[in-house]
């Protein structure tokens, strides 16, 4: 068995009102049923004209206190909480659940590769998007084709970033290996793959953050293609399981 | 640019003192300069006789005050203490920093893929175990390669599991891009591509956890091969920094 990752190379740099579906179809020699097609959010978000400025935010009182624990831009701890449902930690970084319900630092909001010193916000009900582009693709090709949109995230533990999918189209975001035998005829008991998160990582590996970077990868040879209605939301953890959550809201909470 | 990634098939069950590395050169019909080689840590323990029952294990009163609360066996709670540096968390679950520095639920114990009623452990000084098996390949086939020995992992805030790495051998854990232009020209202040567990988890996504599963993988096409020492350690946050390990250990602290 194997797997093809191949980037999507020659996608110019994306403005407002592009159209991400075509630009990834001009440039794919050739797209096959069951390719999944993996596109960084920044590219979805230029799309979308999801850039603002700083100075265009006005910071409310409690942005304005936590940015004086964080040392930030009381505009950009506006920025945040304003793309934010729940605030896990203020300092020394602002982690939080988006208004998707993405666990990340700063709701996403990002600087690199935007341009022109403005800053860049996570699309809003990235399923949705992920399902435009891959129903466009379809259109265009023919295949039955699977989407997965990215964001670059830290982890808990762990030093450095991994890509993980924050929006997805044809694809569930975990596999379940519960009640299947493992090589000795036992039941797995407790195993669920995120798949959606390897794939993201895995396109990673080719698509770069610096200047070199591609902003979509095909990922061949894998069969992971389900055409039900998927959400990335359903691999969020219930809060009430989550002993980090709670951890954190605690020690919020006491200060 | 493109990546291949080809399952190595064919590998029988792993017993105590199987010579893992020629397994995969046996099995592998080419290995080329810069291939990293992915190996699940399950093989490697079993190839180590990192093999035991419970029943071995005679449980200390910490063992037995924590079983009182997470509902485990104190034998199992005893070789989860046996393998860990640190609890973070003892209820529902044990999450612990292992011998390595590895923050993992239960030590990475686990009785899935291991036959016999055993549970099995993961290798100490993974580093060292990832070079024997890198340089015997090497020996063999004359080629620079590099090794990532890995483990299923769950992680915070998200349901389902990915495969990450805990040894390497001439592979960095991290590639940095701090320093690096973005498309736009502007420096990239904080990035740092988890590389090792996005290769880990890449893998994984071909590995499978169940009875058709494989234990090793070839990865293609990236340059990330280094004659440097590497450590899975250099990875692993330092305790202070993290703010998640400072909430757990104080919730726990509390109780």
């Amino acid at each position: 068995m194997s797997l093809i990752l191949k980037a999507v190379e020659n996608i110019p740099l994306i403005k407002k009102g592009d159209d991400i579906a075509e630009m990834i179809y001009q440039n794919t020699p050739e797209i096959a049923d069951k390719d999944i097609i993996v596109i960084a959010s920044t590219v979805v978000s230029k799309s979308l004209g999801l850039t603002f400025r700083e100075e265009e935010i006005v910071p409310s009182a409690e942005a304005e206190r936590i940015a004086a624990l964080n040392g930030k831009n009381p505009r950009f701890v506006q920025a945040v909480l304003d793309e934010s449902l729940e605030v896990f930690t203020e300092t020394p970084f602002m982690l939080v659940r988006n208004k998707n319900g993405h666990v990340c630092i700063n709701a996403g909001i990002d600087a690199s590769n935007v341009g022109n010193g403005l800053l860049l916000k996570l699309p809003e009900m990235p399923d949705k998007h992920a399902a435009a582009i891959g129903k466009s693709i379809e259109r265009k090709t023919g295949k039955k084709i699977s989407v997965i949109i990215t964001d670059t995230n830290g982890r808990a533990f762990k030093d450095g970033q991994t890509n993980v999918a924050v929006g997805l189209y044809n694809i569930k975001a975990i596999r379940p290996w519960i009640g299947e035998k493992d090589l000795y005829g036992k039941i797995l008991e407790i195993s669920e793959e995120a798949v959606a998160d390897e794939i993201a990582g895995a396109a990673n590996l080719i698509m770069g953050e610096g200047g070199g970077g591609v902003p979509a990868v095909i990922v061949r040879g894998l069969d992971l293609y389900t055409d039900e209605t998927v959400s990335i939301a359903d691999m969020y953890r219930n809060e009430e399981k989550d002993v980090i959550v709670r951890s954190l809201l605690k020690l919020k909470n006491e200060k």
